[in-house]
């Protein structure tokens, strides 16, 4: 036996609709009775690899040591390998499809010290059939190892580099303007960009300009003024730039929806430049400029 | 004192949008701390005993010994009573209100061996309304099982045989048709049918068609081609029948939701029939043929 | 040191879409691994501080001794207090921001003992942004009671009688009119009114006629006539006046949604008028009558 573990951090994209999270818990919990299991959440979109995995390197710096288990896995039953990922000397391992799910989050953690694949039939279910590898596979390895069991019991060791990576936007800089992605819409309509304080100009000033995309005519884009804001609170009637719990910058409105309002999405692009002063902040200028990429 | 139990196994109508299951699970805790929750899902649609029941079924297999605790009961604070009912010599209780919701699952836990009525004022909360005994009944007898109160305790002992069935619809052969109906749509838009490999013929070629109902004619149906895969990703662009993980053949997509896809809804009629061969898989061909039942 | 805490009893309107919740717990699992965290309802509307309050207030009944923590917070990051308020000699303490939020049920807990502004440093995480005091402030302040650490510590003492108050409609009578509010509308559709039994003249006939919005013409109303009913099954076809889980009366149906076919939402007024006796039940009368205030 090697080291026990108590809490398997958990997220999934099952939704709460179905009995999916309650099965998988309920596997868990009759192979490991001591192990907390905490929900980070699972709603991630259906199929969303990209979005799990943001939302689990959001996580992690704030998890308990132990497991965490996430599954967005659209390859459920394919060849796609079912992997443990050891890190911070064993003090976290992380349980899931090698699909890139686990990446930045591995990689905000350290880096991958061991992997795993998860292959052994005795850490397994007998299924009737290959879709729900969350109660089959994963949830199983995540309690067999809160028992104790030894990593390398799970299956074959594989080689760290060889796991599948994931694909982060990284924000670029054209002249004096910065090109951003929305990374995610929260539940309040926040829309986190891909870019932090390191992102931007030192010399910029409060106030920029945004260029969204026009919700109106697509392919063309909008100029909207935006001010920098210590919190929501602070943005007043316009549109603000506020530094966000993940530590980068996000488009939000106080007290409303700013995805709802400016029709923004995943995945959009929002490209920042210090604005010309003209704009007041609240009464924002929109034209029609240029084609959008 | 009888024997203790430690988990309660919980799945109700109530959503998680208001603070229905939180209220439960708080006299839970009160009455009976040491006793862990297993949500399996609240999001059963309002008043519909049959899909939870039937989510109920897909559970029973996998939660732990102790207490299952059911509540879809538009029946609440009328004379349907409450119940609990003891499987599996006395290893699991299953808590209820006696509206065929618990059937299923005791059927598929081995039948019930005792059942009580739950009446017994000593175990349940005094309440200004009678609209919420998960509150006052349910939730606060699972909690006294978990502390070791006798089960004969709660109330009367009531024959097994007279609690309220469940209808389950049964799929049923015609010539060489297969007429099936779907049970269950889950969240990725699986449509799960009420036949297992068992229910198609053994000489079934892979590519089969389907009737169904034409989303676009009332009444009306369509034939659609429809391949086996062992999983969702084995699809391909068609419409693939997987053996899902309750053992249930399910209409699918590969990523998409064949719910959507083809406007099927839980209950809907789907007609299996060995293809000509004549349609190529991912190329479905629409026809109208007869009128539907 | 002390008394610790066993149970942090949690309500937000931060959803269950994004990981926020999830968060909050892993930080509160981390610092204090031995407490229960119960999930009342973490989908009160976004900013809606009232409607978060009166869930509270529902709830704080049935919750077991130990922590309260609330947070629907819009200011978060300005300079509205973070607060921890002692009720019932210490049993209890609710956490949140100083918004109104924890009033309603603070009050029913027998009112605030003791509260302290949540400012030293030493019970805080340090963050990149101030907009998820769920996690720097509120979650740890909770955390570190159940370990123990004195209310005292956290922060200055600040006077109970400086609370923000919370704000309830109250109902009124009018001639032989209640004028009533709908305080909530709950997932079936049963529409809470801030109105018990105390508030209608014991002489009233079970048969009463509701004047409500009128759905197709705005600032209109309509009659129409309900019946007092036990529970819900008893309502039949026409509309019920059911005494709810929570001691208020709710118009109701039998399910079916209340608030969907009478286009009824939290904040709209329904004024109960003794009946003539010439509606029958589950025919109700639709008149438009006079201008909505």
């Amino acid at each position: 036996m090697s080291r026990r573990h108590d809490t398997i951090s958990f997220l999934t994209d099952y939704g709460m609709a179905d009995e999916f999270v309650g099965v998988v818990k309920a596997v868990i919990c009759d192979i490991a009775p001591h192990a907390t299991i905490i929900d980070l959440t699972h709603e991630i979109p259906p199929f969303d690899v990209k979005a799990g995995s943001l939302a689990l390197a959001r996580c992690i710096s704030y998890v308990p040591e132990g497991i965490v288990l996430a599954v967005v896995d659209p390859g459920v039953g394919t060849d796609r390998r079912a992997i443990a990922v050891e890190v911070a000397q064993g003090a976290g391992v992380l349980i899931g499809p090698d699909n890139g799910l686990l990446a930045p989050a591995v990689a905000m953690a350290g880096g991958a010290e061991r992997a795993f694949e998860i292959t052994n039939p005795e850490y397994r279910l007998v299924a009737p059939g290959a879709t729900f590898d969350g109660r089959d596979v994963f949830g199983p390895a995540a309690a067999h190892l809160c028992n104790g069991v030894p990593l390398e019991q799970l299956g074959p060791e594989v080689d760290p580099a060889l796991l599948m990576p994931a694909t982060i936007p990284l924000p670029r800089t054209e002249g004096d303007e910065v090109i951003a992605e929305v990374l995610w819409v929260d539940r309040f309509g926040n829309c986190q960009l891909n870019i932090g304080p390191d992102d931007l100009p030192a010399d910029w000033p409060n106030v920029l300009s945004l260029r969204l995309p026009d919700p109106n005519q697509h392919g063309m884009t909008v100029i909207r003024s935006a001010s920098r804001a210590e919190h929501f609170a602070g943005i007043g009637h316009g549109i603000g730039i506020v530094l966000d719990s993940s530590g980068m910058f996000a488009v939000s409105l106080d007290r409303r929806s700013a995805a709802a309002d400016l029709s923004l999405g995943t995945g959009d692009q929002v490209v920042l430049i210090p604005s010309s002063g003209d704009d007041s902040i609240g009464e924002p200028v929109t034209t029609p400029v240029t084609f959008g990429r």
